[in-house]
């Protein structure tokens, strides 16, 4: 691990060694890793800002194509990492190495997935209305649109995910799909695991003759940091996998800048699942083993654990709660939680509703699914709920996905949350306090959408439009023109039809 | 004028009388016009959120189709309201009946536009990823997902526009189309105008057999309100148009909330005009004439009044200049105030770059046209930037395009940026301060997308999904399904390919 220096990647740069430094620690061992890691100083920080504002100017208008190139090439650097970035993981998180090795391939499909995206196009959304100089009582203009960057964005690594949701994880390639620069926050958990991480992204970069400042990651505390480039005029977004208190309190030292930016946090939720009676019935061993698996799954640390399950009282539930204990009883290495109340305890106690993180499940008995709308009802915002029915328990169903529809982002049927497949139609958000903007998705392509606006071009010239928006649609992507879908150049168009 | 009560529209229910109430003055008499406007009590601003809030349960579900009735129901309303309409708005406003007229017109195109768009339906962003249940290592989900409305939208009625941006405008028909409830808080300058419009929505409702609590329209101060219905937690969303400091109270009442909740405010804009100096030389008359007008339309209300122009200095300038001056003199009716000063002092005074609401307008002279993205730099966030310039001087161009591209929601080429052209690809927006969220368009159908957000159907039973969503696409409407764009029934696709 000769590579290893403890410093922030400024740009091309290294950052200076500091008094204030920290190590990893083993959390199976208890034992401090090497090596040093060093804090950004505030120079530092706004050294890497300042990088990427200036990167911006360049990277915005690179082409999809070698913007695609750029991110397949992250990928095979992180790729060329092999043992030495899974022994460094399993050093600083203790997670298993084939969970590492699973992360690293999601997190390298991840990066392909948005290069195919905008290799592919239509994603900006480009729309053309011609103009009509004759329309009466005036001239009619010609107006093009589309989604363009918004600039420099930091993203914080996340510690349940070293890989996925961290250096290069979702956040990073959607903001770099889109077109941002992006400075990270590494986790001070697993800087180790960053650092590997950082030089694949930063080798890939010069690689791809990208200028300095595409990217950037610093060390540091996130109320040190963090908070400073939140706050830092030059940046333009956010986005963030973490704890609730933490997460607000960045959500709202973005909106309280003078010149607010979008800030997406993805923080707390207890995903719910409903098991109704004859599911349970039919399937009481299947769910048993899907339930604890998923409860367990990554030392119950993902997003979608499922930290609230309802079943019904009595003869129908006594099975399967006797299952889930013998089963959580034999599961090593993690202490398990496993809690009962039932619903009106439940409804009567918020605190009851609030997330624990980790490997805990708390059990609420009910009299009557007639009683599940309410108690959805009652739920703050989730990223997932999840339903274990039958087909002759539709209409109940039906009552409560009304409910659930308004207060998560995914709901998942006679399955688990946890497991978030990487495609175009994936959800994860979901109502505040789920995440700090419900609109958006932060897996999935649709994630990149977080990180652009839309910009209007009225009479521009043809030189000076992007190619998205040239008449002959050189890109050969989906575009509205005059209200139809279609990848027509303009001249061969009828006009006014 | 007999049907004007001065009460505010709740539900199908009408407000009481009050103390606490107000009437309108015509402007140009200063006369006070009948009848008192009584503001909505707290209670009353309280049912109508609470009714929105059940009516979404119901609204939320509405096919597109009756949706899009409804909106052209509106539309029908208020062109039926006629002449009382256009009288009653003129002594509230003093703007000439020909604009009322226009602005009546443009409000009704713009339901339509709306309704056209949810009828045709790919709005709302389908995308289906087929399942595979024999993938390795782990079956793959099917996974659906589409935008669905956020719940009731607290609607601002702005002074400027008192129907275009009203009772039933941009804010309204947008929110209304995307499936929410909304709760309009009418402006104090112009309340006749806005209850005869309210009166309209409401009876295209009752027509439309739609629930009591889609709309309601209150009368009362922004501070009360306005703030009460930006902080009640049944209302998920908010639209405002209006001055810098009454969209940014809203807007961090809006962040302040325990659940925040988007909420768009546009609200500040100069619209810089760059002048090149060959295009000056070549059209000096029709610049001088085209400027003059967009700087007195609508007295310089219009969000888009250009306010700050920058011109080359000395004999270049000196004719328009002269020309300006004779137009605005001759100008009847309003103080016209053309203001100079060079750039240098332009840079040195941030106050020079604020806006001036009204027909007001800041020359400020250049020496080089290699300032002006420096210049553009500068400036805050802006609905538009306008550029002037010829062939030859497209070096210059591009590289103020460049600037631009990160100052404005739209950049207008030869022309000005007033009249806002209503269309599938306009956008007004911008960067703060220009809106309180440069993501979004209030004007033109992306205006629908602030009212929603991505839902997900993970392995969801046919019968629970939306239609849209639905394998046999029976809306017809345009889908990505498995990444590949189409309108195709999944029974006539090939799977895996």
């Amino acid at each position: 691990m000769s590579e290893l220096s403890g410093k922030s990647i400024i740009g091309f740069r290294r950052g200076e060694p500091n008094v204030d430094s920290f190590r990893a620690v083993n959390p199976l061992s208890g034992e401090e890793l090497t090596p040093e890691y060093y804090a950004a100083s505030e120079a530092e920080v706004d050294q890497a800002v300042q990088l990427a504002s200036r990167a911006f100017e360049v990277y915005r208008q690179t082409s999809p194509k070698l913007k695609a190139a750029f991110l397949r090439k992250i990928a095979e650097n992180i790729e060329g990492l092999g043992e030495p970035l899974v022994t460094r993981a399993t050093d600083e998180t203790a997670l298993p190495p084939v969970r590492i090795r699973n992360e690293t391939a999601r997190t390298c499909n991840q990066l392909r997935l948005f290069a195919e995206l905008i290799e592919e196009g239509s994603w900006v959304d480009a729309r053309i209305d011609r103009g009509d100089p004759m329309r009466q009582p005036l001239a009619k203009p010609d107006v093009r649109s589309m989604l363009r960057p918004l600039g420099p964005v930091v993203v914080f690594c996340a510690s349940n995910f070293p890989l996925a949701f961290s250096v290069a994880g979702g956040d990073t390639a959607s903001a770099l799909a889109a077109g941002n620069p992006v400075v990270v926050k590494a986790h001070r958990a697993h800087p180790g695991t960053a650092e590997l991480v950082g030089l694949a992204v930063s080798d890939a970069l010069r690689a791809s003759d990208l200028p300095e400042g595409v990217f950037s990651l610093l060390f540091g505390r996130g109320e040190d940091i963090g908070m400073q480039l939140v706050r830092h005029p030059q940046i333009k977004a956010g986005g963030f996998t973490g704890s609730r208190s933490g997460g607000q309190a960045l959500m709202h030292a973005a909106a309280a800048r003078p010149e607010p930016i979008p800030f997406y946090a993805e923080m707390s939720s207890v995903n719910p699942i409903f098991l109704f009676p004859d599911a349970l019935r039919e399937r009481e061993e299947q769910i048993a083993i899907g339930l604890h698996a998923s409860v367990t799954l990554g030392a119950g640390q993902f997003c979608t654990n499922p930290g609230l399950v309802f079943l019904p009282t009595g003869a129908d539930s006594a099975g399967l709660i006797e299952r889930l204990k013998e089963m959580m009883a034999s599961t090593a290495a993690f202490t398990i939680g496993l809690f009962r109340t039932c619903v009106d305890s439940f409804l009567a106690d918020t605190n009851l509703s609030a997330e624990v993180f980790g490997p805990a499940t708390l059990l609420v008995t009910y009299s009557d699914v007639e009683q599940l709308p309410d108690i959805a009802r009652k739920l703050e915002g989730q990223l997932t709920a999840t339903i274990h029915a039958t087909d002759a328990e539709q209409d109940g169903v039906n009552k409560l996905i009304d409910v659930i529809e308004n207060k998560a982002g995914r709901i998942v049927f006679n399955g688990f949350p946890t497991g978030v497949e990487v495609c175009h139609s994936m959800v994860h958000g979901g109502p505040f306090p789920a995440t700090s903007d419900g609109r958006s998705t932060s897996v999935g392509t649709r994630a990149a959408l977080r990180f652009v606006r839309p910009f209007c071009y009225q009479d521009v010239p043809a030189i000076a439009l992007p190619d998205e928006l040239k008449d002959g649609n050189p890109l050969n992507i989906w575009r509205m023109v005059d209200g139809e879908l279609n990848k027509a150049a303009l001249s061969d168009m009828t006009f006014g039809c």
